[in-house]
């Protein structure tokens, strides 16, 4: 970690099997997390092993998004080959096309996305306050106009669950009200209300006992509602937990505080998932906070975009300096862009507006995740987490 | 051969290498095309290998075009895998973007590609005669304005071999004159006069001996013209032959009859290759007129609108019939597309307008064509071409 590309690499390399040989998590419980490394109280860095139905996934890790049951331009090999152990799928995105009873019919998200690892869909909730348009919001649920075509749709926690439980995840979340920033003190304090009623019709609407229900913490940047809200949920005993609410406009320092108040108060022995962050200075800070879970777009929409992550921060491949520059993206690393295709070509590619170029720069990304969580695991594993995670860092955003 | 798909298939399987282990050319000669089983003489179906510095081609064979240095969202592992053995890329669009110049500096065509296999590059004739505007034809050579920035540029029999030569494909050919169809005769006169008077300078101006340079047999559909044509072009001894001035626009019994006076007119122990045709029942009939190389933009441009090719036709994978449709595309198919998708995933995956339902029907029908020539040359060397050919296209087109 923080040294070059390829190095300090302990995960399922490319080629490799996603999940490490040495998985020693109790398998009679087909949700467990078992603390591999964790403080005993508190907030610090941790280590460990969830289980679900289909397969381990060694934490910190990071889950790429698959909104419409495929991450973008990636075939399903190609996420085991990079190390990715477990996507995430968008519910909203889903019910609307092409129909949850479809995903269902079809054989389910793992069928249809041709992925057999595991799978976490969120709630919808996240897309309905910020893609539809108005919305009318009650006890009972959500109204909205979605996005494709305008018609009118009610989400409740009721209907949240069921649809999560057709597409057939092996983790799914609560139906949540994630206020935007900045914010009114008052629509927290009733998003939180709304949360945990809501969460509570959540766990009694749940039908699968392959799926785990997972609470998420609403609460914004206030430490108190984090605290009313974590305290409720956990009274709740959901078997994981996120922190929802933030990567919603606010800056990195509040960002830090939030997971800073919120993850010491979820429990020592269940998984904790910081949704929709994937900046690296925010990754890296929140496992530093005892994070264990993450998803974000960034790796395949900034690769689509052409923008690649190297150890030394971002690198714009459209760029007229890669012309004739025969280098891989990163020196020394093994994903299948990098072994075969220099930064010239990728240029190219970009330039003539070939797919390809989107493909391979989002694989590059997905590599670069992987590796940096496996970085990570290895620093939290050796007791040097925060040694190695400022060098990172340093190195990443050019602070020599 | 006519059987399910997945039979009859003799080739370098999925996951195999691309080139038969029992190869047996001479590879002394780097350009060497030996007939493994060939008339005497006369134009019926053929068995050979071709030798080429980056490998063998068991022929017949289908090359997939990689117009712009890639076929189009298709990864080269991904090539080999489903047994293509040998690629095109076209000289016109790597002259305009990103340069004969850049790709040589990068290393040529090979390394731009990521394709260590046999490359040929057509003249770039083709596309100035169908693309680009305001020509102006003459002995020297053809000025034209480019499609893309509308710049002036000229093209003559000397610089089509220098930026072939920069590219650096395996087999390179000769600057033709393609007229289109119809077509006055006088013009094909002199396109035919212009072509020959080309192909002579070609040979001359031809640089590399890493390189083999064939020459192209213009006429139209007159069969006298067609016959001058390779008669002048044979004393020019080139290693290997293509028919030129098909496919454009012709019906297939036109094809057919100028296939059938070319290719036997054409030298028994050089390659021959019928330029842009891939149509099922072109490419079927023209190996059984002893073609032994064709190249088409078919199975890639298809599969990009979600046109699906099958044993049993063409499979429209837009349609809403398939949204329930757990079925692969081809049952027994063993492609990555079969191997993990239903019909129902790819309808949905082209309704959403996601890359992957382009890149993973564009793979299928690669292993498609892959498989139809691996078929044919099984008949070829098993002498029942004829049965078996019709057998298949009696299947395909749906003639039961």
């Amino acid at each position: 970690m923080g040294g070059p590309a390829g190095a300090g690499d302990t995960s399922a390399a490319c080629g490799g099997a996603a999940v490490a040989p040495d998985a020693r998590t109790d398998l009679s419980d087909p949700f467990g997390w078992l603390p591999v490394a964790a403080p005993a109280e508190g907030g610090g860095p941790r280590l460990g092993r969830l289980t679900t139905p289909h397969g381990i996934v060694d934490t910190p890790a990071f889950l790429p998004v698959g909104t419409k049951a495929t991450v973008k331009g990636v075939r399903p090999e190609t996420l085991r080959e990079v190390g990715v152990q477990m996507v995430l799928a968008n519910t909203y995105h889903l019910a609307l096309r092409p129909g949850a009873e479809v995903i269902r019919d079809l054989g389910g998200l793992h069928a249809v996305m041709g992925w057999d690892g595991p799978i976490l869909t969120d709630s919808g909730g996240f897309q309905v306050f910020s893609l539809a348009r108005l919305r009318r919001l009650g006890d009972e649920g959500v109204t909205f106009r979605n996005h494709v075509d305008g018609a009118e749709m009610t989400l409740t926690p009721e209907s949240a669950v069921a649809v999560q439980n057709d597409l057939g995840a092996d983790v799914i979340m609560a139906l949540d009200v994630c206020p935007p920033h900045p914010c009114p003190r008052a629509e927290v304090e009733e998003a939180v209300r709304l949360t945990l009623a809501w969460a509570e019709r959540c766990r009694a609407a749940h039908q699968r006992a392959d799926q785990a229900l997972w609470g998420i913490v609403q609460g914004g940047v206030h430490r108190d509602l984090r605290q009313r809200c974590a305290e409720r949920l956990l009274a709740m005993d959901f078997p994981g937990y996120a922190i929802g609410g933030v990567s919603v406009g606010e800056r990195h320092e509040a960002l830090c505080q939030v997971v800073g108040w919120t993850a010491p108060l979820l429990p020592r022995d269940r998984p904790r998932y910081l949704m929709g962050v994937g900046e690296v200075r925010d990754v890296v800070a929140s496992v530093g906070l005892g994070v264990d879970l993450f998803d974000c777009v960034l790796p395949t929409r900034n690769g689509r975009n052409g923008l690649a992550f190297t150890a030394d921060g971002p690198m714009r491949l459209r760029n007229e300096v890669w012309r004739f520059d025969r280098r891989p993206i990163e020196e020394g690393c093994d994903c299948p862009a990098c072994r075969r295709f220099s930064r010239g070509t990728l240029r190219h590619l970009f330039a003539a507006e070939e797919m390809l170029g989107p493909v391979l720069v989002s694989i590059h990304n997905l590599r670069f995740y992987a590796r940096l969580f496996a970085g990570l695991r290895e620093a939290v594993r050796a007791g040097r987490f925060h040694e190695e995670s400022r060098a990172l860092l340093d190195r990443y955003y050019g602070n020599h």
